[in-house]
């Protein structure tokens, strides 16, 4: 049987659709998302949730012509499929496939890119504003979810928003979720708006809509149609609002709650709320993994599973992987947490993405959950530390740039023991660009008294988490995305000296210093210099591998050594090359003035956006492989530079 | 006559004067502020408006037992002359002398230091978070400006703060300020709140404490006490509240507003808060410059002077004085601005500092001030690069930190064309550490698509701003605090080209590689670098100068053929080595294989906290000076290490 999906083009033709072909088109494209996703994960629950809005959004505003601009963007699925990207739907988060978020690269409907919180608001507003100043005449639509509204940038947005009377029309779509349950204090009062129904809303909206029309001069004939038209259509409706008397106080007009999976309303709503002067927003309830039980049921579960089995409801996994980092990181700090009192861990709204859950778990007083929040969160973990605690702040690699004045400003300057544990580190593969984490030995290393470190497994992350616990000042520890390297894990923490890069062979350094190359490997990096050196000793080439375990302070006395007595080095590293860890050993060599007796050389990522794709296929192709090192080593062994004369 | 002031090493004596003596000590501390101010200058309104306040806050709160917590802290002048620093006040700002922002190591009533706005609700939090897990038993209180209050991060700390439901108050001191008047949604609601005064909160207050004290079992004897005190002693007042909805509605106690110049009122206010259990916030009505009728009146030219004449009320300034970077930067804006509609200018409550001002009285409409919040200001232009305009957001490079992860997110990732003009770039000098913009460099250009420049004067900043404005993609330009060169200003606009330096001296490169070294300076340091170039040819040394114009995109060609000429490089910069300008040269050296070809060596600010004082000090201090420069090429000649033999 031919469906109706396959005929959407654009949304030209779905606003051609009669409402019961709209319903059928919702089911299609439920089943088509679940499937396509089934077969690598992605992100599912957002969008099963949000079917029906994202029709109702592009059936009532002239897309692209309107413009919507959605938030976070991984909840963009439908309005992919919507909007021209149907057939590639299928290599979604793959290499060279479509993003797993907006782009602006990808399509003129993608208006704002995003895949971090709160965004959407300040974006949608400053298009509001130049719309304006340039005298033209369109819709600007932000989509934000409960969850991301709190995030301080979203309320300094509604802040300005209720100031500057722009025409505005912000979607909260309300499914009480973040990734994980919401937190804090609004939206508890999200959900007061939720159960209290006292005003007619929706009546209101209307007798606002018209009255909004009745001033427009000129496009007035056309509104007061399309109105009637709302109008004739309307129907009952059952929910109302306790007015929002938050945003109301802040100039902001408030429509809602009404139900996110009722198409007809929704039309209705979104047709009225297109007529209104001023800033708007309307509350959409929605359902996270709606239309799927199992993803309704556990929408946490199914926020971006892996690849699954849609028939069964099951999600694929390889019970012989070895434990994720998260999973090391969660079980020591736990362990950790039973013997000492003082440690207390924090989370902005990534309780089961940073780990974080099993301290809740266990020691639910323990742990602190700040909504999407981390600039507040790495401050208010500022405020544990000087209270005599040992806060552990777990903030993705990526969403610590949110917190970076915090972190200079309030931990650093102050020289307070705040622990980062910054998961996600370097290249994190489908999620793209905007979530590899491969800025923050940059960002982190330039501050004063900021101590870096990066595990070379799963095993030695227990040690580091361990150390950085019970070292003094702050201290930042990244380790990367998704399982570990399957090594044995211990039992008994070993304290790490600060500062001290491991030599991993050969084992003694008198015979390291005669090797013809010194490998400089932070992070997971090591692996791969591990086997480059094995596979250059086949072919006679001695190389000694370096596990510098510390980007700050670096073993400046065992790099010293290398350097002087290999007079080659190579750093390879997960993150940037500009400002990263081989340019710490840089300025190293050059505040010792070994610059012109070395020859260095820095593998990294290049000046340029990583694109998304699994990580295997991105880490090859930037070099970040025992391949690219052996042939960087083979060719400065081959190069004679140092007896040429200069050019 | 002798003082009350000279008879207070601590608030204990404070707590032991009787009202009428407060109020003269409050009169005491304001001339001390005034006179002492005036010498070398200060922030003089926000301490004016604060005194009864913080006479206040340490007469009823155990202080150093119980915390307070000053946002950004330039108002704690006052708290300074009453926590045993009397004695050095006359030193404030001074190089070695008191902070002029709260420093946990000048003092055990310093809790958690301040300079950046928005970082107290947080703190505090935290702080009360920390007490409860332990055990313990004291108040914790902060004091945040309503200005401060619109930054996101306040937000999503009221937030948390409304959820987690610990004893936290929160004084909100209300001065419809921020340096400038406050804007947006908030302040107009704050403002209302003010206005209308419906609710007897000043009564609820009372009984609220008196219900929480019945519910305390151990401290409630002694509370009651206290509470009888203070209602014995109560007033007649004649503020009320329309109730603060907007916090109630998030979980979190309102009361006020309050005359927070009425001592006794606030001695009674403070004494029931105390009292009450859960997040409460009291809103105290000041006035900035309080007491001194010049500042009153104008309290944004007052809230930092420089020296002035206290006497006359007038501000002491040289008239032969160049024009500043600000203004040069202002007047450039506003001369394009006239040309093209198209240009907007984004101010995070800083019009006056960073020159805005300028543009909001020539074209309002293409003017945005949001208040302090500058994550929502990048994203906001960002909204308005995409909708067609050509937006510069005028940030202070230590402000930039705030908004890291739009500048990497929203605006790079995007490719958007958003300038970014960077005033207090470098060595900021009395302000301190936290206000020293010198990270900029290592934290923008390891960020893909990012374009940073740096001019030599005020003049070279004209052309750059010029061609920042009608260049792609992101691009920021940092310049430093205070005066220009004093260099003529033309009247033509010339565009630079993207990452071509500057070659100064000698004019014609076919010289230049005959130097016996090249010197690559970044901004303003193009000064120190000519003195020294010119005193070491007459001592015979031939040294090149480049004005570097760009840290990203570097002018490789010109640096590479300087390098293979001269042998011999040093750049110079006003920041941190780690990850700065210098850093992104000794990259370049070794992408092409040239790090042992050359000897080069960088000069900036080393891994440690610049503290506070005039530049001129700091940055002689610091070898940022022609005479360090001269010192580091001597010697780079006279050591032979290139030939030899290595270590």
């Amino acid at each position: 049987m031919s469906r109706i999906l396959d005929s959407i083009d654009d949304p030209t033709q779905l606003r051609a659709l009669t409402i019961p072909q709209m319903v059928q088109l919702a089911q299609e494209i439920r089943s088509e998302i679940i499937e396509k996703v089934s077969v690598r994960g992605g992100h599912l629950a957002p969008n099963l949730g949000v079917v029906e809005l994202t029709m109702a959004l592009h059936a009532v505003f002239h897309t692209p012509d309107d413009l919507l601009v959605w938030d976070i963007g991984h909840q963009a699925y439908v309005h992919k499929l919507l909007t021209g990207r149907r057939e590639r739907f299928h290599t979604i988060r793959q290499f060279g496939g479509l993003s797993g978020y907006l782009r602006r690269e990808e399509s003129p409907y993608d208006v704002f890119g995003a895949s971090h919180a709160s965004t959407s608001i300040s974006a949608a507003l400053g298009l509001a504003a130049a719309r304006d100043l340039q005298g033209k005449d369109f819709k600007v639509v932000a989509i934000i979810g409960d969850g991301a509204l709190t995030g301080g940038m979203a309320l300094e947005a509604l802040n300005n928003a209720g100031s500057l009377k722009k025409n505005l029309i912000i979607v909260l779509n309300d499914n009480e979720k973040s990734i994980s349950d919401n937190v804090g204090a609004l939206h508890h009062y999200l959900g007061e708006v939720r159960r209290l129904q006292t005003t007619p809303s929706y009546r209101r909206l209307r007798e606002m809509a018209k009255e909004s029309i009745e001033k427009l001069p000129v496009v007035g004939d056309m509104a007061r149609e399309a109105a009637g038209r709302a109008e004739t259509s309307l129907k009952q409706f059952v929910m109302h609002s306790k007015s929002g008397a938050i945003f109301e106080e802040l100039g902001i007009k408030f429509f809602g709650p009404f139900d996110g999976h009722d198409l007809p309303l929704m039309l209705d709503v979104f047709e009225n709320v297109r007529q209104i002067a001023g800033p708007v927003i309307v509350q959409m309830v929605t359902t996270k993994g709606k239309g799927w039980e199992v993803a309704e049921k556990d929408s946490t579960k199914w926020h971006g599973p892996g690849a699954f089995d849609y028939k069964t409801g099951t999600i694929k996994k390889n019970p012989t992987d070895p434990p994720t980092y998260t999973e090391v990181f969660a079980n020591t700090l736990v362990a950790l947490a039973e013997q000492d009192p003082t440690i207390v861990g924090i989370t902005a709204a990534m309780a089961e993405g940073t780990g974080l859950k099993k301290l809740h778990q266990r020691f639910p007083e323990r742990y602190f959950d700040v909504g999407i929040a981390e600039q507040h969160a790495v401050t208010f973990a500022a405020g544990l530390a000087v209270g005599g605690l040992r806060p552990v702040t777990a903030i993705y690699s990526t969403f610590l740039q949110r917190a970076y004045d915090q972190v200079v400003h309030d931990v650093c300057m102050q020289n307070l023991h705040v622990v980062f544990a910054m998961d996600r580190a370097g290249i994190v593969g489908e999620d793209g660009p905007t979530q590899h984490g491969v800025f923050d030995i940059a960002f982190l290393r330039t501050i004063p008294r900021m101590q870096l470190m990066a595990p070379k497994d799963e095993e030695e992350l227990r040690h580091m988490l361990y150390t950085a616990i019970y070292m003094d000042g702050p201290v930042a520890l990244r380790y990367p995305r998704g399982k570990g390297a399957g090594v044995p894990l211990g039992k008994d923490l070993v304290k790490l000296e600060v500062g001290k890069a491991e030599l991993i062979s050969p084992q003694k350094l008198e015979h390291a210093v005669g090797s013809e190359c010194a490998i400089l490997a932070y992070g997971s990096t090591v692996a791969q210099a591990e086997v480059a050196a094995r596979e250059l000793a086949e072919e006679g080439i001695q190389v000694a591998v370096v596990n510098a375990r510390w980007a700050k302070p670096l073993d400046e006395e065992l790099i010293l050594r290398l350097a002087r007595g290999t007079r080659r080095l190579v750093t390879i590293e997960d993150h940037m090359v500009a400002g990263g860890f081989g340019s710490a050993v840089l300025e190293l060599l050059e505040k010792h003035g070994l610059l012109h007796e070395v020859d260095l050389r820095l593998i990294g990522l290049p000046d340029k956006l990583v694109e998304h794709g699994a990580p295997t296929i991105l880490k090859e192709l930037y070099g970040l492989s025992s391949a690219h090192l052996k042939e960087v080593i083979r060719e400065m062994l081959g190069s004679s530079r140092r007896t040429l004369p200069s050019v």
